[in-house]
């Protein structure tokens, strides 16, 4: 499951051209499949097909199908596996079957995230659409606060971290951080949202949602995508080396999340919440 | 239809922190509808929602329905437009509804664009469902060729037509390129995707596909969806700011596209289909 692979390429500058070799970041398809032994035996239901970089998948599948709020808590999955293949017995290393408890309710499997209302659609209407998902309360604010310093030290903690973007350069990380700016977790992926699917499945699967302890920290930029799954976590920050867009402010506006944007060594912008951010390390 | 808007910050830096205005890139969902009048009189059938940034929309409607296979020609849309609400009659500018000549085959929407066969998927089964979506042939070899210092010129030419990547830093764009480097058509958007389609749906209308004569520069990673976009629109080149993904490359070997990445002034690395890059200029 190497989430890098060598290519031979041309190389071309302003005075010569060579070859070499050069390492890129492996993209594949990830086909997301549920079972509910209970009521279908034996059937399975495809759920999703994402073009993930390989390797936890398991936590993948599981972090994607709860931020859609499929999944609430952990005794609702009997299984998680890589498809095995009858009658050879090999497992498919691209497509995973969630097998479900037979008493989750799979219903919201068949509602669309968004609900068209007649006034169309629009950012408030994605909004109102997050607040019926959301398995957990609003973060108290109290619950969470980093310093200042721990802020400004994450990317170069991150950075750290990032095994395979070194290499390739063509790599998302989301690093999860407590409150004195220690990276608990990294994943890496070709999308931030796989990046962002693998950690919290994790926790998922270690039965340590709601993440109310910890926030995000994300190689790239934040959309309404990555804000929406922030919430879902039950995180209280997310901080992003690049920008924003509106709707992402939003979404962290109204679910009372901190919002960083533009973190560099030394400087950021905060576009929300900008109260857990205090001058002293909490305790 | 801003790109951007002004947001109030908190700015973080070692010294001090203040407070400004900072301009965020918009983003917002575009759905796009249907609607096949001669088959449902007076009904629409939502196809998909994107988060995009406002402008452009009917491009972008008409860019994704055309590089899903959906759309072949221009002769097939009878009308595009935002949604009127009635009895208001005022437009729903979230909504972009895109009305279909009879005759059109609409069963390519029932479809799903993967097949899962029994071997399961992999980069190779979703290179062949490509294969049979592909609306043009192979781009002929002849057909496009662009000197050296036309293409390490393009990137600071891409950077000057950037009106709000500038401002907001959040904003991706996809340029359309001539053999001789010129820039024809750039579009922006939160989403590289998005922009892409933008480009392409404005090609569409305008009935100049297949795109043969031209390249695509975009300003961050290329992917598999990506190369995919280009491939349907029959352009021979595919330069990237960033890196590329391992499927994106596969896509590219597979369909004769040439791809560049990591393109900064004065270099880049082909990873494919290298002999459309000359010495000099083509005429």
């Amino acid at each position: 499951m190497a989430s890098n692979r060598h290519v031979p390429i041309h190389r071309i500058d302003a005075e010569a051209s060579s070859r070499l070799l050069d390492a890129v970041a492996v993209e594949e398809p990830l086909e997301i499949r549920l079972a509910v032994d209970a009521l279908f035996p034996g059937e399975h239901t495809p759920v999703s097909i994402t073009m993930r970089t390989p390797g936890d998948d398991h936590e993948l599948a599981i972090g994607f199908l709860f931020s859609e709020g499929i999944l609430r808590s952990a005794d609702q999955v009997e299984s998680v596996s890589h498809w095995g293949r009858p009658p050879s017995g090999k497992t498919d290393r691209n497509v995973v079957v969630v097998e479900l408890a037979a008493d989750v309710d799979i219903s919201r499997l068949e509602r669309h995230f968004y609900t068209t209302s007649s006034c169309g659609v629009c950012g408030k209407t994605s909004i109102d659409a997050l607040r019926q998902e959301r398995p957990f309360p609003v973060p108290n604010d109290q619950s969470f606060r980093i310093a200042e310093e721990a802020l400004l030290a994450l990317p170069a903690a991150l950075r750290k971290e990032q095994a395979s973007f070194g290499v390739t350069g063509g790599l998302h990380a989301m690093g999860l951080f407590d409150r004195q700016g220690r990276l608990a977790l990294v994943r890496e992926d070709v999308g931030r949202h796989n990046a962002m699917d693998k950690v919290v499945g994790r926790l998922f699967l270690d039965g340590r949602l709601p993440a109310s302890g910890y926030g995000f920290i994300v190689s790239g930029r934040t959309s309404f995508e990555l804000a929406q799954k922030v919430m879902m976590s039950g995180a209280s920050v997310l901080v992003a080396i690049g920008a924003p867009s509106s709707l992402a402010i939003e979404v962290a506006e109204e679910f009372g999340i901190t919002l960083v944007g533009f973190m560099r060594e030394g400087r950021c912008n905060v576009y929300a919440n900008e109260h857990r951010i205090g001058q002293t390390t909490a305790t």
